[in-house]
């Protein structure tokens, strides 16, 4: 398997290309707009034709490639049914199995930073998106987020995945890459240990966080795949 | 690959399976709900596992076993976006690929018959559910029907495809069950030859055929994916 996890620096965000050996087949989970060219080169550097692209939700904080890797390379887009972007060219649920060569994905619905959330399980690793991040979780309150949901779907979706499976988030902020299930399951701060359902969503309740400095923009351009 | 044609006698509809000989992984293409049992046991004798059921479209004349078969064995739904069965568990657009196991498959939109219809076009050979039938094509007079679209469906999505393809369609009441491209461009008797466009468009609006003798229950239970 060829794997690249990439980091766009102005909001943090990860980007991870896969992609099969044999068929060059390959997948982009979380293209950001701005990093296409980027992407563009390394998929002539490594050989690889681009599948598809994978959307773990709609973003609030950068708009998604997915519109303009389709123009350049005819990828196709996928996201969650409950995500709100009926323009996807495949609109998955939970249980989904998919392929990529000889590479093998199941979707899980992990709903609660969105409705619409999707974590990706393949084999030794878990792309988790906004729903678990190393140390902490998305955030909860808008774009129908519910931070009860949150709590079930980390604890019933992804927590019950082997405790060596790797954890790769959809951000950090804190120079962190990679965890792994059995280390968020001991000491996110959040959601490890002995942390219960009633207290997450009373924290969840009182971050008081700012806004996503270009939500208005993100989300409606992330609704239209990136499109607009 | 595992390939079985397979009718249903009472609707004179045609189900498909296609298999992975390596993986074992297997796909049904328009399986019926009366038939369920019968592949339970043509895929336990296989040893094969059930991926996916895949519908050409939403069925007026017989219900979906998508929903027994998911029941069953786990296999997830695969409908058109815009067929209306927003229960499926993949909804799928034009141009998009997918595999299983080995088996690599293409979905063409080819609306007209209803405005959801595709085609499955795989390596040799197109699935091509009532778009295009056997010397002749599905009618166009109910769930979205439009004649010219079928008509642009079949010349500009499916004719363009080799001659050589094999033409598999979803029904035959005259007991054939393969033909090929070439054949049809040459003698279909509504689409083939030198058949215009207009021509056609008149002959489907004069047809008078009678309604399928349960479309007002197979059709609310094919939008809720054979699951009522």
């Amino acid at each position: 398997m060829i794997f690249r996890q990439l980091l766009e620096p102005q909001t943090s965000s990860f980007t991870y290309l896969l992609a099969c050996e044999s068929t060059r087949r390959a997948i982009l989970i979380d293209p950001v707009d701005t990093e296409v060219p980027r992407y563009l080169t390394l998929l002539d550097d490594l050989a690889l034709s681009l599948t598809y692209t994978l959307e773990t939700h709609v973003h609030a904080d950068h708009i998604t490639g997915a519109g303009r890797l389709k123009a350049e390379r005819g990828s196709k887009s996928i996201v969650h049914r409950d995500a709100g972007a009926r323009c996807a060219d495949l609109l998955v649920s939970d249980g989904v199995f998919l392929q990529v060569g000889h590479l093998e994905f199941d979707i899980r619905h992990t709903p609660g930073h969105t409705a619409g959330c999707i974590s990706i399980v393949m084999s030794d690793r878990v792309f988790t998106g906004d729903s678990l991040l190393i140390g902490g979780c998305g955030r909860t309150d808008f774009q129908e987020g519910d931070a009860g949901r949150l709590f079930d779907s980390i604890h019933q979706r992804i927590f019950s995945l082997p405790p060596d499976t790797l954890v790769y988030p959809g951000h950090d902020y804190h120079g962190r890459t990679v965890s792994t299930l059995e280390e968020e399951r001991r000491s996110n701060s959040r959601l490890g240990g002995a942390a219960d359902r009633q207290t997450f969503i009373a924290l969840m309740a009182n971050l008081h966080l700012a806004a996503p400095p270009h939500m208005h923009a993100a989300i409606p351009a992330n609704l239209a795949c990136g499109t607009l």
